[in-house]
């Protein structure tokens, strides 16, 4: 019997797009920069793609290329598997697949981990195979890995995370130029940081399934997409903007968990921040993490959210901590869902309490700040601060209002009443504040 | 024979005071939640303190009390020794019999691993025993783990620290308040921010340790104490401070490690930074650790740098690191110091290039300001601006000048020329910049 320790871990790579030939190149240039830091042999042994003609910057022996992902999570050989290709379908399947298989699996895919994260890390788990994500939040950022592991003692209260680089990169660029949501969206699709479809990073939808995982990790609660309240930036203007940093604010699409006892609330919105926070400061295609636990009090996470090498770093990390696990022979049990979450309810969005930027545009006759007053005043709601400046358009102001703290269900209906005023011309934009 | 895995760590704790009745505290507090967590019971078997009649806020059951280091050390059913305190012995004399009675070791002793961390690693290596040290530099910010764990595929180019709270509450509010060093030193101590002899803290020395353990994870090299440059934050005056933030920028006490090839740049003194950077926010106590790497790019981590409760978080993540690898029968074996490292030198602080902030404080005469820049010049140091404003002293001026880079040697030269001018009537202030 070999009683060596085994000290090469192959890996089989699947999907061999930008941030898959990523990880294959440092896989090979660092391989012997890995190994001295860890004393083990991490080997690139198969790479699967549907594509295997285009060009990629990286050059890989034929014999381990295939286009067969059968072949990867089949081959014996293989210790873990990394898949790279995104989407739900046939990356769920892979991944089921090579768990059956008994491999250990890397992902960066939040999207398959939002929606049927819940099945595959019950698979993984009863299996006992590790399946680690990293690069599915905050890209270069060890996030996942400094909640599981860098507070593993910390009983979190909250999140605040600016966790969409397209949607922080087109915000700044507003306040930063003073140029339209749509002007600066063109002008990211043409830098490549905002894909052709921007959906789901500027609908706040990529936010959401991050907040989901890191719900899950923080409260230890599988989170449905579905209760996440999502709100996205398209219907931010350069005015609230201005606005928002004449009042000392900056607008943020933030990704919100906060716990209150056995409830949880999570939600995506833009939110107005102080300007002299530490988030706020967070520009262009960054994402930060904010967050507060017993123990470590305040905590800041800041880097690259996206890109190939930032996301191949987040990678390489899985591979490694996965590696070790192999070498021990499988005997460490990082259990990603525990059986029991404290928090045993999602707060309804109705039941939100927060504070609010109201903006409404409204014809310039008397009694129409008397009437907003009276309607938020009917609601609960009271007014911190009221800005009316001259008219601009004919005949219509705005006029700019911070709240106290209210609950949501009370800003809606009194919204949607004051909407109705004869005197309001243009829907009213609220933006919800942090603080 | 018994197959079970083990599943429960055993822990002796040696000091009991502030942090070490933190890490009680929450060892036996969160003992359901680390369990739930990890998979393992961790058992507090044994704590030692010199003194154990004092009053903490944790009530321990008296069997496990002991004023005798030897019995925690000798006690074969502990797996892992708890290191707290702090200073060099008989620090290092319990770390290295831990070491060689089998035990694992964490420790939040900067200064032991900045003097003895060669002789504890090598034989933590030899014996194929852990030596953890998370909480050695700031605080519960998961640094450390980030550093060797998160980023273990990065090769590091650059590391700018705000490693020391003190310092950084004192030079943040000697900017908030306008006030001088000396008030806000003496402020600081009332709370509790500075020790009585703040020595340690002030003059850079602390962040230097830290430095050096940073350096260490990230370059792989040993820097001996020696060979780090150190300037404290006595001389900085509000008057400075006031200038600085005038120009754009703010001062901080940065520890700074920078690789050029082989060779590796290492200094700690105060800094002037531009206001717009985000370490230039990190006010009060917090410490920031800002990182630049060839995969993540730029990452920050900001957080509490010290205290009770972020260092016993700190220190709970070792422990469990370690149980991991415990429990896996100790063939984890992620070496602190690896062979060899690819810096070959420490460069001389005469080499090193910079720009400065410069205050000359002269005789408000003809010729002056000819004479200073004329000796800068001669020393091949160009200025990018200067201001000179109305006489404050009787006939004295402040000259407040910003250079483009410059060598060290060359400033050090042409300072030294100029404080001997006839018309200068102060020792000359000179401050770092960093872009």
């Amino acid at each position: 019997m070999n009683k060596k320790i085994k000290n090469r871990i192959n890996i089989g790579l699947i999907g061999f797009g930008t941030i898959g030939s990523g990880v294959a190149r440092f896989l090979l240039e660092k391989r012997g920069l890995l190994f001295k830091r860890t004393g083990i042999d991490f080997n690139l042994s198969l790479v699967c793609d549907k594509d295997l003609s285009s060009k990629r910057d990286v050059n890989l022996p034929k014999e381990i290329l295939t286009r067969d992902f059968d072949k990867v999570v089949n081959d014996p050989a293989v210790d873990i598997v990394v898949e790279l290709i995104g989407g739900i379908h046939p990356a769920k399947e892979i991944v089921m697949k090579a768990l059956s298989k008994g491999k250990h699996v890397v992902t960066a895919n939040k999207l398959l981990l939002a929606y049927a994260g819940d099945e595959i890390f019950k698979k993984a788990k009863v299996l006992n195979r590790e399946i680690y994500f990293e690069a599915s939040v905050g890209g270069g950022i060890p996030i996942i890995k400094a909640i599981r592991e860098g507070m593993v003692g910390n009983r979190f209260s909250s999140i605040f995370g600016i966790l969409n680089g397209t949607s922080n990169y087109i915000l700044s660029n507003m306040s930063n130029q003073g140029s339209s949501f749509k002007a600066v969206l063109k002008e990211a699709q043409l830098k490549g940081y905002a894909e052709k479809d921007p959906s789901l990073d500027i609908k706040g939808l990529d936010s959401s399934h991050k907040l989901a995982i890191l719900s899950l990790l923080a409260f230890e609660k599988r989170v449905d997409i579905k209760d996440i309240f999502v709100e996205g930036i398209e219907d931010i203007s350069s005015f609230d903007i201005q606005y928002a940093k004449e009042l000392g604010y900056v607008i943020k699409l933030l990704a919100i968990a906060k716990r209150y006892g056995n409830e949880l609330e999570v939600r995506v919105h833009p939110t107005l921040l102080p300007s002299e926070y530490l988030l706020s400061s967070v520009s262009g295609v960054y994402n930060a993490i904010f967050i507060e636990a017993d123990l470590v009090g305040k905590q800041l996470f800041y880097g690259q959210g996206a890109g190939k090498l930032p996301t191949a770093s987040a990678v390489l990390n899985d591979i490694v901590d996965i590696g070790y696990k192999v070498i021990c022979g499988n005997k460490i049990a990082k259990p990603v869902t525990p059986k029991d979450s404290e928090i045993k309810n999602i707060k309804k969005m109705d039941d939100v309490v927060t504070r609010y930027y109201a903006h409404f545009s409204a014809v310039d006759k008397p009694g129409v700040l008397a009437n907003i007053a009276d309607l938020l005043g009917r609601h609960d709601i009271s007014i911190a601060s009221v800005v009316q400046k001259e008219r601009r358009e004919a005949h219509i102001v705005p006029i700019v209002m911070l709240t106290h703290e209210a609950k949501e269900s009370n800003m809606q209906a009194a919204l949607s009443r004051i909407n109705k005023l004869p005197a309001i011309k243009k829907k009213s934009v609220v933006i919800r504040m942090e603080k």
